[in-house]
């Protein structure tokens, strides 16, 4: 039994996981609490309060690594490395007020060391990244139909109002606008009245990216199904396929085939 | 026969199931017609009309009380307890106006017995919160990118506009508020006009939560699509799995070989 | 060969049907037409189409019921009674103003009869009708859930803003309008400038409503795909059931059972 | 090995592949750098470039016609003409202000060019083409629903806006805007001033496009599931179905019957 042992048995102590989540809760509400106004010992007791959890932090984060075995193992996990980072520059002092708007950021994702902590929430965020690539090329697809829907808005209707179509960029925040049918017949009559066809541009933009987005939802559902359908016979070990039930009738026969020649 | 046997018997009849739903239909448009301005009389007639009521729900549990046997397992059903409750409530006399508000509450709650009377409909209810921590998880997920959002935004906006900004708890409406797409442009227009690149918190958290939602949705689907699935083959008892079918081959087999050898 | 039949023949023809439908879509654009400015010869020329329109649907109604044996039979079909209905009341002589509205109806109505002409249409909006009662209860619910908001928002706000509360019937309406996320959160901070808690209310109930929502749409997919599997189960005659096999093999092994006593 | 090899090598290599692809990522930037507002170097150097890039784009096309055997061939992709076009319009000298803004275009389609080279953009929007005519009955169900609320909604609502409901067209246009959901209680609203039950027409006519569309998805995932299925089939060249055992079971019995007939 190494040194590190006791570490290790610590971390994943079931106790000590729930006091740091608590921790983690704690810190949470802290953030919360400090965008309300305050009185003074409010204020000064959070800044106790703040120091006490990034220590904690730092004992909890320091015992993790020397509970990993081999020590550079630790670093191979994004989210020890998130950790360290959050915590680290929590650690730096403040000077300037520039800086106290970072430190409180830093504060903020800390609220994410709960994702790194609770391995299901970790498990489900993975899947969710994992399930980005499977967008991929429906995403290069709705990109380009973005882009050129853009370019020809912010060709015909720049003039007619340059916030909404000034440039390529801000036409595709206003098209981002039209797709979640935020106002988006506001837009539209607005340049109705100067092109009287231009709705034919909304509306067929809005077909096209509604249908595109629903062709990939029914792609990843039809997808997700059938990786659950494949990981369920993957998991059952004694599971038969009817090939291998082929198999058996035809080594059966072979065995009646063989029995009938050594009996005649 | 025991003496309870005649509540039970009446309280399970059709023709009696149907009056007190009758009743209730009644008590709900009662309710409906009371926020209408009514002559005098009609509040009259509505005062004595829900004396009659109050007093029928009074029978109908007392009598469903004594058909239960033991007495005891009547208050394990948390909708017997329900109904006890809104029906006591409803007896107590009203003095003063702030009373009169709760007792108009409770009557509007009497309208939830439809559901603790119709067996479909309070199944569906109980399938209904029973599905709830399926969810658990990408609740607890969704919650956390919101209390992130919301504690950056109520950090950086909350001089911009104190309404919508101002702490973390309307900056989590606000963040709902944007969710729904309900006029999220203006709250966005607003930010950018001092921080031009805030369209980033906007667009990001629109992406995270509709994605994470989509998730949702599609692992509810795959887990209800399973579910019946399993009910199904469990429904079936003469169910014939392709295992049992390998198994009979095998034994088949044996019988053949030892057929073989007898034979020889 | 009855007198009937040319009159089935020429119905069932494609040539004619296909010269129906044209009339169809010839009346369905007139009405488009009329909703436009025309000048005084258009007027009078779409009236006169009218007549050409109704004398062709009467002359091929009156047809097809003397094509149908027995002529009885025709109106059990809830699509002939609509078509008669709708060509008879075009009949009726114009008087009044009032009535021109009625009589302008009921031409527009005549678009439906492109569904009572193509049996594709037909059949699809009978699907349609169908899985009407297959949402009974979810209905309910929903319904429910609307009235106790809609009364508790009576109760409560009634005073606010009548326009929107003043009684249950407008409540419910303001109600459906949260649900479509439609400037709800106008209705919610108004609200909210009296009762400051009162977001729980547009939450909870949105909460609601989706969540049904969802759960409804979830039960109908998993229901249509079963349905859907048990359809082409029985569309195959030659069907094998797993069952199937299991009783050949049990009747191969008495066979060889048999075989074995005989053979001794 | 003809003299069309070289030709057809090169189009076919990787490395050409990724230049075309990087030209056109360029000429799609430049199409979104031309929105913003340039200094006069800036136009000239845009111009510069278009230049080079159309010339590319032909010397590319025109291997790609030399490397295809027979050269009819080339003609019978949709996506060849396609390219072909947007590079020769490219090529015709601009002389009026009129013709400037048409060629603008033809330079924005010319990032359609993406999907025409990248093989996996091709067939996802080859496949959502595909996906169409699978639409076709509901659509028209869907078209008819719209013309028959949009033909009585221009006969009742045209005179109290006749922005909204003038005529035929801009009533379609103004229920497409209901069924979005955008600002539809301001469409209503003021209609119920004049016709308090108005507020039918708009549910009905969301509950029954709501209704079709929910179907037609509905019906697509079903549509999808089942065609993944019978190709996941169909791919499998080793596939033993339920029916081909059945046939294996049934051989093997008729060879165990004559075995024992001939053993008698």
């Amino acid at each position: 039994m190494s040194w590190q042992s006791p570490f290790q048995a610590l971390v994943t102590n079931k106790f000590f996981e729930a006091f740091i989540i608590a921790i983690i809760i704690a810190s949470a509400l802290m953030i919360g609490v400090k965008t309300y106004r305050l009185p003074d010992w409010g204020y000064q007791s959070i800044v106790i309060l703040d120091w006490v959890i990034t220590i904690i932090f730092m004992i909890e984060i320091t015992m993790r690594f020397l509970g990993t075995n081999p020590h550079r193992s630790f670093f191979k996990s994004g989210w020890n490395i998130f950790d360290v980072l959050i915590v680290t520059i929590s650690l730096v002092p403040i000077d300037n007020a520039d800086m106290a708007l970072i430190a409180r950021l830093v504060r903020v994702f800390r609220v994410l060391r709960m994702v790194s902590i609770i391995p299901e929430l970790r498990m489900l965020l993975n899947s969710l990244i994992l399930a980005l690539p499977r967008l991929g090329y429906v995403t290069a697809l709705m990109f380009i139909i973005f882009y050129i829907y853009a370019a020809v808005g912010s060709l015909i209707f720049a003039e007619i109002n340059p916030v909404l179509w000034g440039d390529i960029a801000v036409a595709m925040l206003t098209l981002f606008r039209v797709m979640t049918f935020e106002d988006w017949t506001d837009v539209m009559y607005e340049t109705m009245e100067v092109y009287p066809f231009s709705w034919i541009f909304y509306i067929t933009f809005i077909f096209l990216t509604a249908f595109a987005f629903l062709n990939m939802v029914i792609g990843i559902v039809v997808n997700v199904l059938e990786e659950e359908h494949q990981r369920e016979l993957e998991a059952d070990p004694e599971h038969i396929s009817i090939k291998q039930l082929h198999q058996e009738i035809q080594a059966l026969k072979a065995l009646i085939q063989q029995q009938d020649r050594s009996g005649k």
